[in-house]
């Protein structure tokens, strides 16, 4: 039984260990995942090579994808574009891959308006206080950015139930497991798997009439 | 996060393999999952042990159990009646226990109407020609039996898509695996995670006030 590839968004407070743990999974189980990579209208941080981190491309171009609807979703911050390709996407989705698009919350559920088969997946630590420890750890960020990133925790808390699973990032291996998990078992849901049901429904009906 | 158990109904064609693969999976896994026994009003046949195979009881109990609301479902085959004892699943469930029942569809569907929580699976073989060789393969049965199997295989087929996952019987491991990696994920589905939700929000709430 082979299904197509199913497009997964990956959503969760700052300093829930989204990056490490989508580094973690592709290490694991590489061959079956392919993350999406965005484009953006900002210029390359030192160290992002292109293709990796981002597209890098201008707004002329950007805005072209726009009109063309080449875009599975965008946004603007400040004064830059941030948004999915859509032709990479389809194209590992046909080739059976699973896609996995690191978004934030208010993108996740334009994606899932859009294409309702998506799955939302939110990281999130296992309580609030480990979420401010993590961040006070990381040594990188002042007070006030932690504090700032707290706040923006409590409003996309606020969408945690329109998720459809929840991966608490305690154990990374742990974490992991299930991530991969949750995305087999949803393979297998009838609603994914009507080709093979109708399939095996006409098989039936022909050997009941030999 | 540590979620209730989940009542999961298994039920698929004649000849899927529902037994051995039941067998193998509380082999494997069996200190996460419990199997519901059945109570019936029909004699134990020879090698029957009672709370194995099934509670044997009276006409009379079970038609109190009935009264008293105390099965999950029931049914009334010939002239015996077959049902779940309510009480033994409950206990599991707040255990943390995920309770497998292996029941029939009208079963299923019933089960499903009065606790929506329950998860459906639906085990097949990959094709109905394959079915067809198991059913043959097993040699016990007169190819009278095999067809009468296959007309209600293609009556059942019809409430497939009504079940919540399909279980290909193709490679006993693998559909070991595939059903575990269904129910883990299943308990971390936002919906079945509101406490701890709503828990976290509450934290963020406190954190961000200090």
């Amino acid at each position: 039984m082979k299904t197509k590839g199913i497009l997964i968004v990956v959503s969760g407070f700052s300093g829930a260990g989204k990056g490490t743990l989508m580094k973690a999974l592709l290490k694991k189980y590489g061959e079956q995942y392919a993350l999406s990579v965005s484009a953006t209208t900002r210029s390359p941080r030192e160290g992002e090579i292109p293709g990796r981190e981002y597209f890098f491309i201008s707004t002329e171009e950007f805005e072209k994808k726009i009109a063309k609807d080449e875009l599975i979703e965008y946004a603007k911050y400040v004064d830059n574009y941030y948004g999915t390709p859509r032709d990479y996407v389809e194209q590992q989705l046909d080739a059976g891959k699973d896609v996995i698009l690191e978004i934030e919350i208010q993108g996740a559920l334009k994606v899932k308006k859009k294409f309702p088969d998506t799955l939302l997946l939110f990281v999130t630590p296992p309580t609030a206080p480990e979420l401010k420890a993590r961040l006070i750890g990381r040594g990188t960020e002042s007070l006030d950015v932690v504090e700032s990133r707290l706040r923006r925790a409590c409003e996309e808390a606020e969408g945690m139930d329109k998720y459809d699973y929840l991966v608490v990032n305690d154990d990374l291996d742990t974490c992991v497991e299930q991530m991969h998990a949750i995305i087999q078992g949803e393979h297998l849901r009838c609603s994914r798997n009507t080709v093979f049901i109708s399939e095996i429904k006409k098989q039936l009906e022909e050997l009941k009439g030999e």
